[in-house]
């Protein structure tokens, strides 16, 4: 195959994103989750490669958390997963802990930088454990669990995910440009 | 017992808090210790809530800072311990190394953004090795050793540490609003 | 020996510098390196302690780039050794890996501000794993790849190395006041 015929094949891909809203409560039915439907508001605002979505509504279950994480890239073929809920330091927040477990390489600068987003806003992002890692060919990120604050960690950090997706040998991702402007370095 | 009840026993609850002066020439006289009543003036201007300080003075070794943090937190009860000194690249150096034995769960965050708060005031902020942790239900913070980046640097971070101590299951921390507003999220 | 002796003794050292560039493409001459001759530029510029450079030109192999460190502090007496390339998410990419498994001690501020200085020219900066770590009396840079942003990067923690270069035992290091002022904290 031609290089060009390569490039027009990623382009055509359609990709597979792996949700997973992580929660006790909204799990059990006590209220109802509003992670999922953010992320997916925010993704179909800002792609414009074709996605599906695969979502998974979790307790806060390490093993089973790491066990959907393994499913959506091993299994799904997801290239992105997004996970939201879980990151802080209560007992029963546990989401970074199984995202490190499955992790083969951790990329610092995601986690860094997601807090200091989250920091402009309220003083206790400092408390998150977010983490950013890559599995195989995917690429994994802990988001806050509250709508608002997702919305201003992927605004934040979304330039540099299809780059990062290219690099781990994932699909060719494009955004719509109104929306996010995806960085990719000229050659 | 009730909801409210639980809460105002919380609020009548006296917090303890371990301070541990880590410094060889401090501990063994060449010098006076500073870092103690650095940290008790800032604690006593900031907080509310009735607080009893339980002081340490000790030399750069690491077994002994394990086993002051470990006695300070198991043994004493309390609820947040806060080390100054010892957090650089020097050989004799070693308290984040220390904290980091005894730790059940590390909070980057606090690393990260301590170094961006003292990086304003000195550009050798970089080299900092101090870190934030969670022992059982006790947060650890490793301050700087002067007691000017002392106040900085709990001036910058002291707003999340009153919500943090709920979310591991300490007690109510409230802070004079004059000095310091601490930040709890909305349920 | 008087410690003004010793100091002067000190200054009257030569330095020594490893300088690495990893590349797969660079090293097997698909291109020439850049790494390498940025790197001598921006020293020459910068020191007016007399230094020499030891360089090195490798492909993305971790177990080379793990010797070549080794080599370069324990045999050649480097006191700081920067290397350039191979910081990224892509599986060639393991120049952090290799350095952190020859470290004694990891300086996270390092990898933190790095980041934070590329992210003010390119958003995936925050994709770099490159970290700061001392082996023996040595201090260990990942820096990135491009020239451009191997000046950004050392135009902005240089001030902070030759203090951290004193407290872990190393030679006394003096920069060119006019190009880089280096900060040492006042006794």
């Amino acid at each position: 195959m031609l290089e060009s015929d390569f490039h027009s094949f990623r382009q055509r891909m359609e990709i597979r994103i792996g949700l997973i809203s992580i929660s006790d409560r909204a799990s059990s039915g006590v209220y109802e989750d509003k992670g999922i439907p953010a992320l997916k508001t925010w993704l179909d605002n800002a792609l414009a490669t074709r996605w599906t979505g695969i979502s998974r509504l979790i307790p806060d279950e390490r093993d089973l958390i790491e066990r959907t994480l393994v499913e959506l890239i091993d299994i799904q073929g997801c290239a992105l997963v997004l996970t939201t809920g879980g990151t802080g330091p209560a007992p029963r927040d546990v989401t970074p802990d199984a995202t490190l477990a499955v992790a083969d390489r951790v990329l610092d600068g995601f986690g860094e930088q997601m807090r200091q987003i989250s920091l402009k806003y309220v003083p206790t992002a400092i408390l998150s454990r977010q983490v950013g890692v890559i599995r195989k060919n995917a690429l994994i990120l802990n988001l806050p669990g509250q709508p608002k604050a997702i919305k201003e960690t992927l605004d934040g950090i979304f330039p540099a995910i299809p780059y990062c997706i290219d690099l781990i040998g994932g699909p060719y991702i494009e955004t719509k440009l109104e929306a996010i402007s995806a960085f990719r370095p000229k050659k």
